[in-house]
């Protein structure tokens, strides 16, 4: 039977350059899901850095502007990282993921390496969940100016710095004054980003489906001071107003030396990524297994 | 210049029974609103039990039903507490709210007694702020059966007993199973109520406009149970698995003695309620000053 | 080699009566015991209910205090609710306890009855690491009377009702007020209690050589209450404020229908329970076992 | 009546420069109560910073450890920082501390300056309340050798840096191995320090009189890793596993750079730090005071 994904692009731990015998495993890996794909009917293309680390020829190479052009399917092995940085940069594109997993599985990277075909044959066919994640675009304000510019799946994160004592923030939500935070740090969360570094700070989980964003102060001064959980169609804008050499961070990215007076100033992005899970998947099977919630103190 | 707002129901604290010198207060205190709406052209009608229990004659009495019915707004004197009881009643005929708080201001009941005049009387033109404000509808399910049927618009409880250990509850959203819960209970808040009990439990904030409830356990015996915000538009079901004598409770009603199988399920009530706010209202400022944002450990 | 004990008594599930194909093995795991524990040069005694409910004869039987008068030492087979219960009991004799569990180890019992004779062969010898536990005593005053006395090694726990709101509890230490709490409850637990159910109302572990008790509010109305770590030599007392048929436990025992103006009252006990463990047990390691502190989110 | 502390030790803001209409009023507090002191029988003198600061002239001057070698009470007037800091350097001299504020009261500068003289004089008889503070003894050990050795009244806190991810750490107590932690960092705080920054990173509050050090993870990545209450005779060890740029402090001071393989060494100082405070003084009043206990969501 054939792929109804005709198009598909293979896409592996792009920022690491593979040697030796893991290497060597991990190629003959990627080699193998391509005659897989090639034999359900999928033109397959391997992106250009994948197959440039890992000495793979023989196939089409494209880079991911190019797959986000031209692919039907992006397919991903490795692991939740791996996943969330092509996912951000193939939003604008609209090409679904899957992602592969060769370790322990991820949040949203889910097919299990071994035995990846009996779960991949189905989902070529067109039996699949789809899931979408909404993402965050982020600016950092400096005298009116934007100085810089990212998108985020996870999280937008504001430090103080690491040898000086707390940073205040003042928080603003479509130009309302919200609070005037000293703390750590701030935490302005995606649903993805909910189940990672936010939910360390003492985040709440969010759904997928949940139109929103949570913000976690980090170690707040003032004890009353909540995980607040705020519409995702509002404009969320955080002040630096004291403290030395704080940072922000947007998902891996960082952006040291902020000044007083910078705005991060975050709103929805207007794409959102598509995963793709094998049929019967849920996100409540996947967040029970990873958080250990069969286990008590025992 | 003329109220927006013809026929307009003032209610008091319906459930008490007021006497002595501070029942005379309290009723010359909605005489005095009264007489102020007459003469911004409302015709005004006060609520059956607010009228017995004052002892005020002169005015159109009805009940709550028949309020929904030819009022176009309720005017409340009293706390968030009759606020939201009232609230609760309406909400199937969509009549607007507002509240007068006689001593610290609530969450939602946010004018002032001392000088009302001067915050209600634009609000009559028609300058206000609209707010509307989710409520959950509980069935507690028995064989199959409904043997209780409620509205809330905070929250809706599962308990143990008492004097016995642990309840364990199997969780299910749209009949995905999520988890098996032991702990002291679980509640499931509306934004509305996350201020309330649901924060004292370690809940987040959730913003009105937020389309969810949160889910969070009370005393969670495994540690990594975490509070999880669901989309309100999915069917959360709630089983007693064990645990004697477990309760429910759905804002400040009480069902006692549930049985291992019930099921409390909650959806989305197809109403809203719908409170007023004088203009240039924000949530924030509510939060802010409720919840002491500006003070610290000092 | 000789035992160090020269009188052993075994315990085992005392409040439970065995039947069945599970009754006779735990007969026989309790037989075996016994015929070991003679090998290494014991006197053998089994604890009255343990010998009735298994149906074990030939060996001396002795009801628990007793024991406490006559033995060196008690060999509990069971869990740590059994451990507990029975360490409550020998308090006062300080006979030491030694821990045998036939399924998940426990935290104060930690020999697996797989291969427990090669661990009891040298402590018997005299080769264990020995665990002070300290104990509370609690009374309850009614109109300056004590209407209730109990030993704790958990925690004593006030609890409002299922089914009414907060309790408020006034809080004394040595005389001193501490705080009004409005909460669902409040926990006062030992080192040993701060891994059962405090933690999961969010208390700290307390080591067990810490001598102090931790208060943990249960949902506290009052977002800056948080548990405090008080010096155990303190008498400690929680006044029943108001709040419609509170109840208390001590550890497993409960006392319900509490009045206004009672006082429960803690203090410590001037008897320690003695564990003993095998040779190179290191509380943190059953600590990072039993809390999974190996995995994280994955 | 003569004051029972011959030499006393005037004590302000010794690390700060005094100017303008400010600084002249500092001075004149300071020299009022130097007047007032010497009404009541006291040789005052004052520690060299503060006179050099504020330019006072007339008394004699000394440094802090000839404060400590000479007299017999220092008088702090200042916040909880200035009184913390000189409580370190004079911790191992045994002189006792009163502190008075000029703003909102402290922990532990409790004395409000209006009124200082009503307070002061019972104290200056022998009629106050003692209160003794642990304090820690940090050491940062390189490949075997000490390269920094500190005290700290609050806290020693390990970080990771602001912009590299977590920080890796493993934590051992006698040499026994209790846990790998991946966090954002981990405080090791006081009695003192438990109400500082331990308490905003989710710590409960250790009473002055336990003998004890509450370690408290900062953003853990394991859900459960929970706060836990160690024996201060104990030495706790924590090793730099892995992270970049990881840094450590030690109350304010700093030390960047940490190496992977280095650790940090705690134990208790053979000092304590005297703090004298009004008859009638109690721990539970300021922390009610400070904690906001009297207020709740309102």
């Amino acid at each position: 039977m054939k792929s109804k994904f005709r198009h598909v692009a293979l896409i592996g731990k792009y920022q690491t350059v593979a040697s030796g015998a893991s290497g060597a495993s991990s190629r003959r890996v990627l080699e193998d899901i391509a005659h897989f794909l090639g034999a359900q009917g999928c033109e397959v293309v391997f992106e250009h850095d994948t197959a440039h680390n890992m000495g793979i020829s023989g196939y089409p190479v494209l880079d991911v502007d190019a797959i986000g052009a031209k692919c039907d399917l992006g397919l991903v092995v490795g692991g939740d990282g791996t996943m969330l940085g092509i996912g951000r940069q193939l939003a604008k594109f609209g090409v679904p993921l899957i992602g592969i997993n060769q370790g322990r599985l991820g949040f949203i990277t889910d097919i299990p390496l071994d035995g990846y075909a009996s779960a991949l044959a189905p989902m070529l066919r067109g039996e699949f969940e789809e899931d979408h994640r909404s993402l965050m675009h982020a600016r950092v304000m400096r005298d009116g100016r934007c100085v810089y510019d990212a998108l985020a799946m996870n999280d937008v994160v504001v430090n103080r710095a690491a040898t000086s004592g707390m940073v205040e923030l003042r928080v603003e939500v479509d130009g309302h004054f919200v609070a005037n935070q000293r703390a750590d740090g701030l935490i302005i969360a995606t649903p993805t980003g909910s189940t990672a570094y936010s939910l360390s700070a003492g985040g709440p989980l969010l759904h997928p489906s949940i139109p929103g964003w949570v913000l976690v102060p980090i170690a707040p001064h003032t004890l009353s001071n909540r995980p607040i959980v705020l519409a995702n169609i509002t404009e969320i804008a955080i002040e630096i107003i004291s403290g030395r050499d704080a940072s922000a961070s947007f998902d891996t990215q960082s952006l040291a030396s902020l000044l007083r007076g910078d705005r991060i100033v975050v709103t929805r992005s207007e794409h959102n990524v598509r995963f793709l899970h094998p049929r019967g998947w849920s996100y409540f099977d996947t967040l029970r297994q990873k958080l250990h919630w069969n286990e008590g103190v025992a």
